[in-house]
């Protein structure tokens, strides 16, 4: 990590600023690393494109400071989708339906939506307070990894004008530069595509009048005169979704196109017998889109892809923001860990392992859903039968598919498979201790379980999953268990075992780069430790209950005495969710996305 | 309302920018009035002055749509008191409480805590955004009700620098100009002085170093070396209370000051064993203030006063700035609803019945709230006993005592008295359905219960005491109880009732002001209409259920299918929380300020 930059290095040069970009640049300019971003377009998006952010992605923003900037825009919030069907006079409401259903356990249980220009420029204003501006317009025209030296990739770049040129040298490429990725094409990297049906789609943000019942629900439309889908947005706005043409169509051509008179006319043929006009659109397009994955995210763990760069599929689930957010969150750690001397380079293997798996899930599901909601609706006993929990629902092939969708579009049902970091009985690091598929609710390659406590030193309630922000450090939650003499001594143990010249602790105890973190990361700034005791705050004195160098985490003490209706008749609603009895605990370790 | 002024010619002239006149500003600049509003300081309160917001206060603020704009500060929450007491090591925690416990139905049951100068600058934002600024550094020089005119109140502004001078005329004027008013000792108004005990007191805002455990907690410190308080606040700083004379001490001189260092060295003296030590001081200052109470708070209801103006009273438990907003709040839509013709000029006089009332509870209050805490600490035993809700703990007077602070310093404990507009079986209006005083659980003059339903058009979780905003009109709640025949009939005949010519709601057909309120007022500004249906979401549609003139509310139409603990097991918790079976229901009348 040196302090100093030779001239014209970086440790990253991120090309293209769309959402996977922003993440990646917002991330590490918070941990202090040295940053050339370029986009090729002259502004960023001021309206339309992407527009909703799922409730994983709502928790990512929220533990980046990031959600009350996004809330700030009064954002539509999709908590139930509607399905119309063709009826005898137009079309009909056959059910709705939870888009983040009560069985499954999140924080915020809704779809927030809003253009992505809003989105954008929150992440850019993070990024300018910490020194990281886009230079725009510029495009990158050539890149090599020369393999040798501190900052191996050498980087062309010009103004899109064709004008003023820079050759700079980085540790680091990252292409986020969407579906026509110049830097994938020229790794030579092979796009596949998985479902080989492929969409003409058009799309429209306005203000509209119209009688339809359910214009500020999300809607999936199916009448005799076509499909559409109706989702409700910021500022009274509503975007519909409306395909033009499918690759199973006799005649397809895939530049087929529309215009805005024919999309509102064929919305109106559809809404039929409910009427639609606009006031005002302020967004209009029809795009082309086939699904498609990258063969790699990267060659070389020097150059790597992600968000539409590696896949792309249709806008049905709004699922291209969120997951090229993630793509970007679960590489952004991994880099710093290995820029800062923690992990060996043999980790960033892990990027393209999960996030393609996480991309291929998305892909299967993408075309699973398009046949669902295409093919064939869902009657109303059947939805009906998806909103209970009885025994006979679960039979049901299309409610399990419901379920299993809800799960996923909602971003709660991404599972990383077993790893370096995500343990299994396979682990090459095992212990009696670990409780790893012994039964306990908490799944490696899942997220941490949303719980509320009472932090002790101010006697807030507050989202423990949140508590440790985004520092990118590993979160190890100790639960302490009820306040006792065997949990005293068990802390103290500990505590004296973290102080031991050769614990992990000590081993990485160097300052964090950024200074903003040091409540969290007092000793190391890979290693962020909380205590969670199962006692009322009132009976939690930190001075006497928390022993050694842990004392250096009094700001992250919480009494886990708020109750839950998940976990109903808990004594201690936090340790219950986590598998552990309210007298004994045990230590859940975190990775710095949030991930178990 | 004239669509035009004369030249010169306001409906309102306020005088100061602290907390009442920018809630009397902002209220009545959304609803269209020419208000002159004038400063004698040269720029909004930079920093320090008042701090604490109440959970009423939040709940009005939230209802208002400010309540964000005051969160994006990252104010200190405050939910639990600690007291600490003399030991025999130096102070001693004996116990700690709740700010605003259990036992009050509080949407935000804590305190927020940020400097004025954050709080005034989003009201001046917010009437900046309806064309109004505030005139500075200008004073009043002199005024008079001529009692005839349109504009009969004539009023002499000028620079503070003596130059420029306007001679302007209003429908009224308001002095929120704080304790030394020139409005109130011009109409030569008595300020009472209840408590005979003054006291000088000095306050500092800092940020500091110290390993006293609650310094992020509120607390009283009763030591022997003197007492203090402190309280946690926005960006990491504390601010600290400590009495520097009383007049009860045998020298004591109000003109007494006191130097940083010596309130620094008083507080050091103080918190032992512990240590502090001061990074920065935000804000300092020393100033004697005695309890006082203004025997009128108008005399003509032309000229009126509020606030500080009316009211002092020690800093001790938070409420200055509180009851001056509330006693803005309630001032402007009584204006509001005589100068748009809906009442008659006597309702002005509710006012001063309604806050002077308040504002002598608040005196008797913080007289007993000094001696409480001045005079004798509360036992562990006794902290203990108010925590719990034992029979036992009933009895004791301090719990009591304790109980009752608490609803009152939250906001929820104020009560109006009955008078026109809350009813009582005295009121001059009576009816065999009228449910006043018949047991239900909602008392005229105080405020709405809160409640979280689902709002039907878009199927969002909402609160629905904050659905229908500070529009100046009345919010009827019609609770219609189960889906039934006797339901839609009822709902028909009340549909067709108020679309009769005669209704109350046809004599006051006008469009609104402001035209920003349309969809929660579209048949007349001063009734909106919310329909609470005790059935689940999915099966309200609206077409069907909302009748004839009542359609135009679609937007405030909700479902009654959130459970809540505070009504355990019923199906319809709001209907529940408003004293209605789930099965029937009935019509509840809500003033423009939230009041019963």
């Amino acid at each position: 990590m040196p302090s100093s930059y030779p001239p014209d290095c970086y440790d990253i040069v991120i090309v293209g600023a769309g959402p996977v970009g922003l993440m990646l640049s917002t991330s590490l300019a918070r941990w202090g690393y040295k940053i050339k971003h370029i986009d090729n377009r002259a502004q960023p998006t001021a309206t339309g494109r992407a527009d909703g952010i799922q409730p994983r992605s709502l928790d990512l923003l929220r533990n980046m400071g990031l959600k009350r900037a996004v809330m700030a825009h009064d954002p539509a919030r999709v908590y139930e989708v509607a399905f119309w069907d063709p009826g005898a006079n137009g079309i009909m409401r056959t059910g709705t339906w939870a888009s983040c259903p009560a069985f499954i356990d999140a924080r915020y249980p809704f779809t927030t939506l809003l253009h992505q220009g809003h989105i954008e420029r929150v992440f850019l204003e993070d990024m300018k307070k910490n020194g990281v501006e886009v230079q725009r317009p510029w495009t990158i025209t050539g890149f090599e990894n020369e393999g040798k030296g501190t900052y191996p990739v050498r980087v062309e770049i010009q103004h899109v004008d064709g004008g003023a040129r820079e050759t700079v040298r980085a540790k680091y490429l990252f292409g986020g530069e969407g579906a026509k990725s110049f830097i994938r094409d020229q790794l030579g990297i092979a796009v596949r595509h998985k479902d080989p049906i492929a969409y003409v789609w058009g799309v429209m943000d306005g203000v509209v009048r119209t009688d339809f019942p359910d214009i500020k629900m999300k809607c999936t439309i199916h009448s005799d005169a076509g499909s559409i889908m109706v989702i409700p947005r910021e500022d009274n706005m509503v975007r519909l979704y409306i395909q033009i043409a499918s690759s199973s169509d006799p005649d397809f051509n895939p530049r087929k196109t529309a215009t805005e008179g024919e999309v509102m006319a064929a919305a109106k043929k559809i809404l039929a017998p409910y009427t639609i006009s606009w006031d005002r659109v302020e967004w209009f397009s029809v795009y082309p889109i086939g699904q498609g994955i990258a063969d790699r995210y990267t060659l070389d763990e020097r150059v790597f892809i992600g968000g539409d760069a590696c896949h792309t599929h249709s806008p049905k689930a709004g699922q291209g923001m969120n997951t090229a957010f993630l793509d970007a969150a679960n590489l952004a750690w991994k880099l710093h860990h290995v820029e800062s001397g923690l992990s060996p380079r043999s980790v960033l293997s892990t990027y393209e392992s999960e996030r393609r798996h996480i991309a291929t899930e998305l892909l299967a599901f993408d075309a699973k859903y398009a046949a669902l909601f295409s093919a064939r609706l869902p009657s109303v006993s059947e939805v009906s039968a998806a909103q209970s929990s009885s025994s006979a629902a679960e039979e049901n092939a299309f409610v399990k598919t419901f379920k299993e969708s809800c799960a996923f579009t909602s971003g709660y049902g991404v599972a990383y498979m077993p790893n370096v970091y995500n343990h299994s009985p396979a682990h090459g690091a095992q212990h009696l201790l670990f409780l790893t598929g012994t039964g306990t609710p908490l799944v490696p390659g899942r997220i941490l379980p949303p719980a509320t406590v009472t932090r002790v030193v101010d006697a807030n309630a507050v989202h423990l999953e949140h508590e440790i922000p985004l520092t990118g450090s590993f979160r190890i939650f100790i639960f302490a268990g009820a306040l006792s003499p065997p949990t005293q001594k068990a802390l103290s143990d500990l505590a004296a075992s973290l102080a031991r010249p050769r614990s992990f602790l000590a081993r990485f105890r160097k300052p964090a780069r950024d200074g903003h973190h040091e409540k969290f990361t007092p000793h190391s700034p890979f290693f962020s430790f909380a205590l969670v005791f199962a006692a009322p705050r009132s009976k939690i004195e930190i001075r006497e209950r928390v022993p050694g160098l842990l004392a250096a985490y009094r700001d992250t003490v919480y009494a886990d005495d708020v109750s839950d209706p998940r976990v109903p008749g808990a004594a201690a609603a936090a340790h219950a969710k986590m598998g552990f009895g309210g007298q004994e605990g045990g230590v859940v370790v975190v990775r710095p996305d949030g991930i178990l």
